[in-house]
């Protein structure tokens, strides 16, 4: 399993995604599924990916070769003019690949599909965030939808749902994402640290702050260990249920 | 889908259902999915249902008819004579039931599956608590499993895994039992109000008190409009993240 998140603030873009892998609970291994490509003050592209890591990583690695081999440049995600352009990139480059797989002689139910998060800003437009599906079609973030998850979505969804404001601080987004994270770490072995975290800042064209949040994190601790009692103390703010 | 919630507290037993059943989002129904047995002095149970709604309806009734006609009375779960009988009573006429349909010419991967939480105390012994499976075998609550779910489990559970405590006065179980279900509410359409709620006291062999939350019941909109901004307050209480 994977959980990842992609959020588009007023401010920016932000990404969180585990990094654990597993074929079985005996076999877990970590595996970075947040990937960047920056062209200084011209683009700046996140992918986030949740599903068949062989689909994944080849998925990511047609559009890494893209992006250096000169005979097979184009198209390529570093080429393209609008995130729009991107979005169909990637979702025709993951579509591919499960077809590939898809296709040859084995048949598993689903087991070779991925989903991503894609975000990211290009001189001439605004930062776009995108979900795309394994069939290869996508669909876009708006101020109705601010963010996006993937991967094992259900534990980490209510406090996104309640607390995510589009006028928070990088920082603030951070906070709020540990603890979406640490409840979906606490109930589901195959999503785990490190975590990695990347912002960006609108227009600002240029590789953000890039992060990675491991299991002994002092910060990371900090909030696990206090979310409990903050919410306890949350819960016993409002009014009690009169039993007679 | 449904959400259903049973837990064992020092001071007794609390039960909470939803009532939403559907066949598609555009065949929605309410039925009652809690269900409570009393014999004053001697015995009380409740059951909680989830999944296929005509298994666990002939489940019941099955139950139901073997508590009222005398010549098919025995077994019964007024006459069992402990909790883990009448659990083993439970969970084999719910395997039954899903046998019966299963074999009758339909194959439907798992769609007269039903699972089911039984809690209740008879005279002799402790109250208990019980997850029946659909394949008619069954586990008991424990210190270090205080409580069950059953449906749709995973938006309500950070909730629960975090602030439930043993010592809780029932009061505060319904608080907390609320902010669960109006997290999942929220986020599934298939789960909805009106919610059941049912106490029982420890070694008081009587009917507990039984109530319902309608949607616009004056303390779950309560709950439900406070909640966003006291999990607001609880995370601008944790330290801030330094971004630099």
């Amino acid at each position: 399993m994977t959980y990842a998140v992609g959020m588009r603030l007023n401010r920016g873009l932000v990404f969180m995604s585990d990094t654990r892998t597993n074929a079985g609970v005996d076999n877990i291994s970590t595996f970075n599924k947040m990937f960047n490509w920056t062209i200084e003050g011209e683009r700046f592209i996140t992918l986030l990916t949740a599903g068949n890591l062989a689909t994944t990583q080849a998925t990511v690695s047609l559009l890494e070769e893209r992006t250096k081999a000169p005979a097979d440049r184009s198209p390529s995600i570093l080429e393209a003019e609008t995130m729009f352009q991107v979005a169909q990139l990637v979702a025709d480059t993951l579509k591919d690949v499960i077809e590939q797989h898809g296709c040859a002689g084995q048949q598993a139910d689903s087991a070779f599909h991925a989903t991503m998060i894609l975000g990211g800003q290009i001189k001439g437009g605004p930062s776009r965030l995108f979900l795309i599906y394994p069939e290869g079609n996508f669909i876009e973030a708006s101020e109705d939808t601010p963010f996006f998850q993937i991967g094992e979505t259900k534990y980490g969804r209510p406090i996104l749902v309640r607390a995510f404001d589009p006028e928070m601080s990088f920082a603030e987004t951070v906070k709020l994402l540990l603890v979406s994270f640490d409840s979906t770490i606490k109930a589901n072995l195959s999503v785990g640290a490190p975590l990695d975290l990347s912002f960006y800042d609108e227009d600002s064209f240029a590789a953000g702050k890039r992060t990675r949040f491991e299991a002994d994190d002092a910060y990371f601790r900090t909030i696990s260990d206090g979310w409990g009692d903050a919410l306890k103390s949350a819960l016993s703010k409002l009014p009690a249920y009169k039993t007679e």
